[in-house]
């Protein structure tokens, strides 16, 4: 709660980042190496992404499920790319009520392997299938460089898991899915997203295709927000997932997986942020309204806040999350500053003044001086909703036009390398391999993102090997 | 889905239960030793019981939050009581990103240590007071002997901490909790349940006073459903949890922990299911109703599946959560067994007649062929919105009347043995201490459950010591 000035976006991101998180109070350090405590500030924010996920699932035929915490080593082994894609990540419990267990146990990086078999046991013929499944869950990656939100070794996500009877129909579901996820990013985190498919240097450890949304955060960088994976007859194969076919015919099934993490968190922080501080979309913010009460004497007091609660009475019944800043011992002034700092959207002060005209007045997180504005008390709940909307647009808006307006179209790798040097999303014409986009990496610090869903058609010679390239890459530094 | 009766709840209760939770999809076996697989439907259940939950802890001013997994050894070492109470039953990661670990970390049995650490970091004076926090997590226990749901080595939970400026103000919290949790279990759970404060001996570890609520399951013996812990000043003490007061003292805080887990759902089984299968109060059902399609000819068939749809829609736009049975090789016969198992509340059945004459065929999963009545469609989600508030008011009472014959009041050890051998409660006098708890569980297998909160007043004989004793207590075998 310190009043100091953030470190600036433009001038330092990182530290901006680094800063923002505990400044905000949405999480803090915790003796466990590379875990984070998500305190209820941040932690709200998840349960607002959640429900939104959650939400969908269930409209979309999925249910919910809950599978062990541990998986047997063996488990993880039987699919040869996901145990090498996951083996240096593992936490390891080897003991258990005091005795060496015989089999290690690992603590769940992902639940492919465990829910494969039992996938295997709860499918034997074509009328179980689909199978749609969720499960919510916490999950552990030994990484080794962590941030808050972006990359901690434990964090909190979903997964789905589902099974189907051919490929194509669980291609569709990959992508519909990734269309839920896509639509929670827009439409409720007010973050654009481009949908893509990831090539085949950066999918999935045992993935037949891994699609995902790509974000662009506020240096420019991009942020891959939610993935889902035609997992192909990989792990059916591997763990022996089949059905009998309407000839009786035994076959293997087609599984898919998608998964959207905590991560999204650090996604609506570094999207909206400002030198100020969050900026939270009103369907996610925690409190959507701040009340600062203005007084200096007793009596003004007992006017202003008889006034306030009569106004938080109002926005509640219209179904608005409010909070009364009634903290006696700091200045309107720094309480502004603080719910600034913290993302409300609206800020409604309320002084006597305000009280005799039966208004109050108006602060828009989205916007500066400009935009506060008196507003009657009557009605005062639609005339917020509608504010809301306002601001959950806005932010939307000015996202799109800040991610547009750096990405940039690239003929050839010089192009290329001044794009990603200068900041910003390379696109280009492009028909490398995994080689190619490692010498990418290599020399630019830039990955491939993805080939964008969205592609103009046509094609054109590939921005690195001269070859006729038909589909056009996103190349980004990322997170 | 076999069509086998289950083993009779009389005659085998733990044969009964083993089978039910299988049989009625709530849960399958894991590879992971002691651990389960909670299925949809009873995922689905825990689902309602933490929703109910969620929402009077928010009412009651706490918010969520998240904590690490992980909890370093030395942590839980720090409180005496609580490491020589957990010790046995820990579960230790040795191994990280391919590392012996320098510390070995625990993955956390509870987080009163974890948390402790932290709000002795947030807290610094009374402002800050009280702090009301839960965590919704998954636990790790070595149990050696484990049964679905009521006793596995993982299991899902809640957990609430806070922290209060007085001994006052944290036992207030403590049974403030302690009501909620009776109010779920009563209001939600249908199942009657008794307040009372913990022995010495079966109190948590590191705790002043533990209460609980205590309930009657199927074969009369009693279920600890949720723990309510005024933790003193043990763990503010070991973690230095202190405040400023208003006179500018520091002072060690008090604390409290209360928890509620995935046993509940075992509680649920076990309270209300019949030689049938399941019994779910409405409030809890994934389905309330499953409409069953009865028709023999493709002609039947186009005019009964109209039908549904429609009263589908009714009950759907009513609120009502409702499951059409469309497996078309099933007779009418097998699925309502299936959902008899199941516990649906209510199905409707829906035949030609039934379609000219514009009714439905009602049964309710607490009545017999007794209950059976036609409804008229027209107006069907009121009707059945009724008919599901009698069956939760009907399930209530009957396990109210089941558990209030079957509390016996004692005068002796003798009358004490009998009432515990023969099935049920005993009540009486009672001023043993721990080690007399001890004996009478040796003799009789009965434990201690709790010191009543509501007392008759007076006092009398120890059952046990003969002394002169103040409350009554109440002793049962238990889960």
């Amino acid at each position: 709660m310190s009043n100091q000035p953030l470190p600036s976006p433009t001038q330092d991101f990182s530290a901006w980042y680094n800063d923002i998180v505990y400044r905000a109070d949405l999480c803090d350090q915790s003796p466990v190496r590379g875990c984070i405590i998500i305190k209820p500030y941040g932690y709200e924010i998840w349960e607002g992404i959640k429900g939104a996920l959650d939400m969908r699932f269930k409209a979309t035929g999925h249910v919910n499920a809950y599978f062990p915490l541990f998986i047997p080593m063996s488990y993880l082994q039987r699919e040869a790319q996901h145990v090498e894609g996951f083996s240096p990540e593992l936490a390891i419990v080897t003991i258990g009520g005091g005795e060496t267990l015989a089999e290690p146990l690992v603590v769940r990086p992902t639940s492919e392997t465990i829910i494969g078999e039992s996938f295997a046991k709860w499918i034997q013929s074509y009328r179980d299938l689909p199978l749609l499944m969720n499960q919510w869950a916490n999950v552990v990656r030994w990484e080794m460089r962590t941030r808050p939100f972006l990359r901690t070794a434990e964090f909190l996500w979903q997964e789905g898991h589902t099974a189907h009877a051919t490929h194509d129909e669980a291609e569709e579901e990959t992508l519909q899915m990734l269309d839920v996820y896509a639509d929670v990013a827009v439409n409720v985190a007010a973050i654009p997203v481009i949908k893509g498919l990831k090539a085949e240097s950066e999918k999935f450890a045992g993935a037949l295709r891994t699609y995902s949304i790509e974000a662009m955060m506020g240096d420019k960088k991009a942020l891959q927000s939610g993935t889902s994976h035609n997992l192909g007859q990989n792990f059916a194969k591997a763990f022996n997932i089949q059905y009998l076919d309407r000839s009786n015919q035994l076959q293997h099934c087609w599984t898919t997986s998608w998964g959207l993490s905590t991560r999204m968190v650090g996604a609506v922080i570094m999207a909206h942020g400002d030198e100020k501080g969050l900026r939270l979309p009103p369907k996610l913010a925690p409190h959507q309204v701040v009340i600062v009460p203005i007084y200096k004497t007793d009596d003004e007091k007992s006017g202003v806040m008889a006034a306030v609660e009569s106004i938080k009475k109002q926005l509640v019944s219209g179904n608005i999350r409010v909070w009364v800043d009634r903290r006696e011992d700091l200045s309107p002034g720094f309480k502004y500053n603080d719910w600034e700092m913290r993302g409300v959207p609206v800020r409604l002060e309320v002084g006597p003044k305000d009280v005799a005209n039966n208004v109050v007045m108006a602060a828009r997180r989205d916007m500066g001086k400009e935009g506060k504005r008196s507003l009657p008390q009557e009605n005062l709940a639609a005339s917020v909703s509608a504010l809301l909307d306002e601001i959950q647009a806005n932010l939307l808006a000015q996202a799109t036009a800040f991610r547009d307006a750096n990405i940039f179209d690239v003929k050839t790798y010089d192009e290329l390398k001044q794009v990603v040097e200068a900041g910003g999303f390379a696109r280009g014409w492009y028909a490398g391999d995994s080689s190619d986009d490692k010498r990418i990496k290599n020399d630019t610090q830039a990955t491939h993102r993805c080939f964008p869903l969205e592609q103009p058609g046509g094609g054109g010679e590939c921005l690195l090997t001269g070859k006729q390239a038909e589909k056009l890459a996103l190349f980004a530094k990322a997170y």
